[in-house]
This record gives structure tokens, C-alpha cells and sequence, in this order.
């Protein structure tokens, strides 16, 4: 087992891996920017060493900075915790040079995850759903109508140039194509130049559940079911929760075989998440897969009673995995609780707490690296804590959920919790039918 | 259901009963002592009402104020929490009559189990098995040689004036008896002017194990298994935890068997505990039954996770149980948190809290009503807060409580945190293997 472990993290996650290593018997060494000398992952790990400016490029960000600090630490690993470079190839490749294993991917498994169409194309191949799509441009109508018909209506007909909507149309049978083929092909080269036009499936109602997985040296992984993370504001997930409100039994079953499946066939090893698009027949189709811990990791602890950054330090020493998969025991939901001001188009809101009370009892656990007194910097991720609640029942979980976030005082400056409290409240989030489009029509003005 | 519950304490159970009825929709009016007017109790509740100064003669035990609080709130029931009012058959009483249902036991109840002599005969005839002695004096070591070998040995002969271990032998077969009835009887004469004596059963490295009950208004019981509470100074609880680390399938049945069947003798309803000593054979003996919540409850609700505040309120409505009983799936341990300095004979230590951090991640829970900034008033109960950690075997719980406690910042005033991360570090605690009588040979002179 590794006997010093390097942070290259700030904040709850590195808080967060500073408490498994201290549970683990591992010394621990923190870096920070000089903006973060406050912050309590600093003061809890065993060593702390200032590895540049605030600015991330020159300090979180810096390859040289953070393998000096390992070095003169003499750490024997380094966990990049989320964001950052835990999904950097290069600094991957630095670490095993160097001789320090690097928690997480390695840089040819990363490449190929990073990269959105290999990582399709590769899941493709081990026979995980991906979205289906034409190979390409498609040329003329005719071609299209027979990709169409092989996908299955309703379609989505894009412009490859396009972006903001512009040049898209959703077509549901083979009557209304040529209308939208038109309509598309005009918009298209008149907002960008440019009237190329591709085909895809059209994802109805979509949710975005992914599986967590853990793979080992062997090959082997093993799924710990699934998050529902479709409470997104701008692809910026703010609630998650497990089990998914819309999940049954077989689709849970197909989703992490087709994940293990997806996760073996390119040999990975350590926490891996597969992000899934569901749509409203329940099927699943590929969208991404995150080689790093998640930020929503704990609500997958919570029913499962298992830690996954002791899970993934685990099989980055070697250890190997029984293969067996874990089932949500009971119910849990994360509130991201963000230094922003939801009334304001989320504007971020950085400044010094000057009072806090964190919610406590029963099925509440917080993650958070501020206290009364700390001074948020305007340097980084406006997320300031994670408020997981765990209950015997989703409608536990939502009562819950209210009551803790109404504890949850901090004065100084703006949050995301107006926000998560209305959304507790709300009749179609509490019912649970909701998709990714949720919030868009969300009313934020009366928070 | 109640509408309004009105919570007769204060501090962290007074905020844990408004917890969950927030969680239930029930409206929560707090009592408060001038000294209290900052707690968080009273921020959270609905409605909250000064009963008086801080000596609770005047305010939290006075029943004419907490009654007129509950009238001119319009509160259907009264939770006392416990100690203050928890166990008073007159105010539990007084409620009936005033038509506010008390969330405790029934007058009658309390009583019959306030009295130990009453407690301990009605226990004996329902079956529960009770401390072996003799019915009264012994007149003669003849008498005393009958009555040991029916109890069988070890045996203790105690004076009957007796004190401070005066007049006291341990007997551990027929050869001892005449040397030791000889020197007790001398010792009691010459201490205490009274050289009567009386006979005990010997309990051998006694641990106390309670189980905790939930009995209903059909007279039906059941049990959630049980706490160890064998840590101890003066009688006084420090540390519980669950499973018990000597406990087997077999004694955790036959206990909660017992327990159940004294439960259900009496017709018990609500919550409930009945405390046992265990002795190194594994035989358990009643010690006394506690008609109201306890403090050491978290641990029994983190591995069922059962919420015992709402069983309460539900059987005090007039709900029923199934019947079934409740098994740990995780092992959790409680530390008492007091605003004690443990270097000076605990002495208590109130003052303001200038900095608090606290801790937080996987299997914490922290039950507090205290704040940066909040003062400790001096005239209450020195526990400011209880720690609970849950985990997959006792070893995580011991590493996860050790970082917990050692992220558990209160500046400003003395605390117990220095003893618990000892006591987390002891070999002879981690092994398990320890009596009540553990904490007189701890030293605490280098915390």
C-alpha cells in the first residue's frame, strides 16, 4: 500500500481524499494555490505544500509545480481528485515517469475516453448502445430517408457547422423529412455558410444516468449501479440522486452489464463513471465515460456503504476486485450547494462567510472544505459544499433534503440553496418524471 | 397525526425531535430559559416560547410554564426529550389531563419502573432474568452458605449500611465464605455501626448492554437490537456503540427476547430501553428500564437505519408496529461530546465557541445545536454535541471516529475530543475486550 499520497486537488475533494487516506493509515500531502492557505484540506493533511499563484494555469494546473511537490514530499502517489488534471494524458504519463503512480487512468485509456469519437466508436465495438447517427455528412434526401428508417423516427437532422439550434430539426416520420431537410439545408447555410447536414437518433425525453464502475489490474470490473444526474442547468449537473426515480430492475441490469462490458473490453482500471442518455422506452445509449471520481460519487456511498476513494486507491495498489456488484440499499440525493446566486442567472458570488451552521442528524452527511470566517476566492469552482441526504424511501430522502437545507445557514454570501429548496418542493421533481430539460423552463425569479 | 409538537428540552435533542417532525409536516414549538435564547433549537422551530430563567427549577422543570407554553401555542403533544421531564409520572399526568398527548410512557409506567425494587420484582415475574440475591439480611454464614450455592459462585456480601466498598467481599467458593462473612461483618460493624449483610450474585467483568424496544398501544413489542455502553466514568456514558463487540446471535436474541417479554408484561408503549449486565459467561441481568428516548439512540438508528424520534411520535398517534424486529447492517459508535476539561477531572468548561469546525464526509453524523460564536451557559449538561460514525466493521468505525474527532475543531473552551481520540487509539478499547470498570485505570493525565 502506497505510504504518502499527494492531493493535486483543492477544496471538498481534496478534503475528501484526506479523510480515506487518514482512514487508511496513509500520510497525506496537500498543495495550494496562495489563495487557498485557509483552506481546511491544507490544514488536515500531514504535509501542505504552495505550489504557485492563484491563477490554476500557474499552480493546480501545473504539471512541473505539482511532480516538484511529490517529489520533495516524497510521496509515492498522487490523487488528481476531479477537474484539474485528473483527466490529463500528459500528466498521467509525467506521474509514471517519474515513478509515482497516478491515481487514476492511464494516458493511452484516457486519450481514448477523451476523445468523444473514439471513445464512441470503441464503446460501440464492445456492444454498448451509442446514439445512432449517419457515418458523416449526409449527401441527399434519399440517403437520408434510408438512414432514417434504419435508425427508427423520431430523427434529428444537424448542422455540421452548426451550434445554438441553428439548422436543426426534429423529424418523427419518413412524410415530414423532405419539409425539414429543406428547412434545415436553408437555415443552415444561411446562419453559417455552410449547409452540410447530419443525421441522429433523437433522444425523447432523455435522462442522464450513468454507472459507476471499478475496474482492476486484471480486467476485471464490477458496476455500483446507477445516478440519476438530469437535474442540469447549461450541462452543469445540481442534483443527483440514486436510485434513478425512472429505473426498473432489468434496465439497471442491462445498463451496468453494458457498462462492464464497455469498461472491460478497454481493460480499465480504477473508478470510471459511464454517462448513459435514457430515453422514454427506456433505451440506453452511450454518451461519455469519465476516467476520474465523480463529484456525485457519495450518494453511490451512501447506498452502498462502500468508499469508493478507498475502492480506487485500493486498485491502484494492485489490489484486485471480486467482481460482484453493488445494489442501492437504500435512497440518496446531492444537493450541489454553489457560492452563486441563483436569482441572478447563477452569478458566482465569492466573499467571506461570516456565519454557518452545517446541517446535521440523521441521513444528512456534508462535504465541505469552509468554515465561519473562511474567505471564498473568485479563482475557482463556485462549489462550496455537497449536502448528501440518505433515507429508507425517495419521499424520505425529499423531506429530508428541505428540512437539512433549511438549516444550512451561510451569511457573508449568495447560494445555490434558495434554489434546491424550491426544487424540493416542486410537484413534477417530486414525482420524479422529469428530464434533462427540466430546468430550462424552471421559473428562478422567485426564489 | 399532531399537529404541533411542542418540545420540552433544549440543545441537541431538542433540535433532533424538531428534525424529524419537520421531516413529518409537524409544526415544532421550542421552550427556552433566558440562558437559551441563542440556541439553535430555537431558531428551528416553528414557534418558540421563554418558560423562565436559567435555573430549571424555574424553567425546563417547571410544569405550570411548559403546560401554559403548550396552551397558548395550541400543541396537540409534549416531547420531553430526555432527562428534565422525561421520566416524571406528574407531568406525564398533568399532560393527559390537559389533553396533550405526552410522547413517554404513562404515569403509571414511569413509576413502576422509577422504583428499582418495583422494576426489578415486576421484571423477575415476566420472565426477564434479574440480578440473583438474598431476600434481604442473611442471619448466619449457614444461611448465607445455602443461599450462595443456590445462586451459585462467584458471590459479593455487601453491608447493608454499606458504602465505598466497606463491608464488602467477593466470595468465590464454599472454602472463602467464613473469612470473608468473618471480615465483612468486622468491617461493616467498625465503619458503619451495623454489621447486617446481605448476598448478591457476582457479576463477573460486567459490560452494560441495553436493548433498545418500541412497544405499541396493542400491547405488542419489538427490539432494534442492542448498545454498548460499557465505557463509562462515574456512571456517566462516554462512548456506545453497536453491535457490541462481545455479543453473539444467540445473546443478542435471547436479550431481546427478554427485553421484548418485559416490555409486553407491562403493556409498554412507546420507546423504550432496558439496560443489562453482562458477565463473562455471557449471562445478562436486568438492571433498570428507561421509559424515554436515550441519548446513545443515533447508533441504533445508523444500522437500521430506523428513525426512533418518528417511531415515537407514531406510536404515541396511535400507530401500530409489525412486530418484526431490527438487526445492525453497519457497526456505529456514539462520543459524547462535553464542554468538559478530561486533564481536570472533567470539569466542566461553558464559554463561547470562538472557532468550530465540523467534521463531515462518509459515516459522520454530528448531532449539535452549537455554532461559532455560541456561548455555553453553565447551568445545564455539559454535552454540546454527539458524534456518531457508521461503517462496515468496528475497525472503520474506530479509524473513521479517530479522524472524525480529529477533525473536529471547538476552540474557545475545554473538551472531551482529547480523551476520545485516546480512548480511539487504546489497545485494550480496540480489542474489544474491556468491563465498566475500564476507565478506572485509564490515565488521563497526558490527553
Amino acid at each position: 500500500m502506497f505510504k504518502k499520497i499527494l492531493i493535486a486537488n483543492r477544496g471538498e475533494i481534496a478534503l475528501r481524499v484526506i479523510r480515506t487516506c487518514k482512514e487508511m493509515g496513509i500520510k497525506t500531502v496537500a498543495v495550494y494555490s496562495t489563495a487557498d492557505k485557509d483552506s481546511l484540506h491544507v490544514r488536515f493533511a500531514d504535509e501542505a505544500v504552495c505550489i504557485g499563484p492563484p491563477q490554476s494555469k500557474f499552480s493546480y494546473l501545473s504539471i512541473p509545480n505539482i511532480i516538484s511537490a511529490a517529489e520533495i514530499t516524497n510521496a509515492d502517489a498522487i490523487h488528481p481528485g476531479y477537474g484539474f488534471l485528473s483527466e490529463n494524458a500528459e500528466f498521467s504519463k509525467i506521474c509514471a515517469e517519474y515513478g509515482i503512480k497516478f491515481i487514476g487512468a492511464d494516458p493511452e485509456m484516457i486519450n481514448q475516453m477523451g476523445d468523444k469519437a473514439t471513445a464512441k466508436a470503441t464503446m460501440k465495438k464492445a456492444g454498448v448502445p451509442t446514439i445512432p447517427g449517419s457515418d458523416g455528412l449526409v449527401d441527399t434526401i434519399k440517403d437520408g430517408l434510408v438512414i432514417a428508417k434504419e435508425m427508427g423516427y423520431p430523427v434529428i437532422l444537424k448542422a455540421t457547422a452548426g451550434g445554438g439550434g441553428k439548422g436543426m430539426r426534429i423529424v418523427k416520420d419518413d412524410a415530414g423529412f423532405k419539409k425539414a431537410w429543406d428547412d434545415a439545408k436553408q437555415e443552415a447555410g444561411a446562419s453559417f455558410g455552410n449547409d452540410g447536414l447530419y443525421l441522429e437518433k433523437f433522444i425523447e425525453e432523455p435522462r442522464h444516468i450513468e454507472i459507476q464502475i471499478v475496474g482492476d489490474k486484471n480486467g476485471r470490473a464490477c458496476h455500483l449501479s446507477e445516478r440519476d444526474c438530469s437535474i442540469q442547468r447549461r450541462h452543469q449537473k445540481l442534483v443527483e440522486e440514486t436510485p434513478s426515480p425512472i429505473i426498473t430492475d432489468e434496465l439497471r441490469e442491462a445498463m451496468g452489464k453494458a457498462a462492464i462490458a464497455g469498461a472491460e473490453a478497454i481493460g480499465y482500471e480504477g473508478a470510471g463513471t459511464i454517462e448513459f442518455l435514457v430515453d422514454k422506452h427506456k433505451n440506453f445509449y452511450f454518451m461519455e465515460m469519465n476516467t476520474r471520481i465523480q463529484v456525485e460519487h457519495p450518494i453511490t456511498e451512501e447506498v452502498t456503504n462502500f468508499d469508493l476513494i478507498k475502492e480506487q486507491i485500493k486498485v491502484a495498489a494492485g489490489e484486485t476486485i471480486s467482481g460482484q456488484n453493488y445494489f442501492p440499499t437504500l435512497f440518496a440525493m446531492e444537493c450541489r450547494i454553489n457560492a452563486e446566486d441563483p436569482r441572478n442567472g447563477f452569478r458566482p458570488s465569492p466573499g467571506k462567510i461570516t456565519n454557518l451552521n452545517l446541517p446535521g442528524g440523521h441521513g444528512v452527511r456534508v462535504d465541505s472544505h469552509v468554515y465561519a470566517g473562511y474567505t471564498i476566492p473568485p479563482y475557482y469552482d463556485s462549489m462550496i459544499a455537497k449536502l448528501i441526504v440518505s433515507g429508507q424511501s425517495r419521499e424520505e430522502v425529499l423531506v429530508r433534503m428541505k428540512r437539512a437545507l433549511e438549516e444550512f445557514v451561510i451569511e457573508g454570501i449568495k447560494t445555490t440553496i434558495p434554489f434546491h429548496i424550491k426544487l424540493m418542493e416542486d410537484e413534477k421533481f417530486k414525482s420524479g418524471q422529469f428530464t434533462t430539460k427540466f430546468l430550462e423552463d424552471f421559473d428562478f425569479s422567485d426564489l
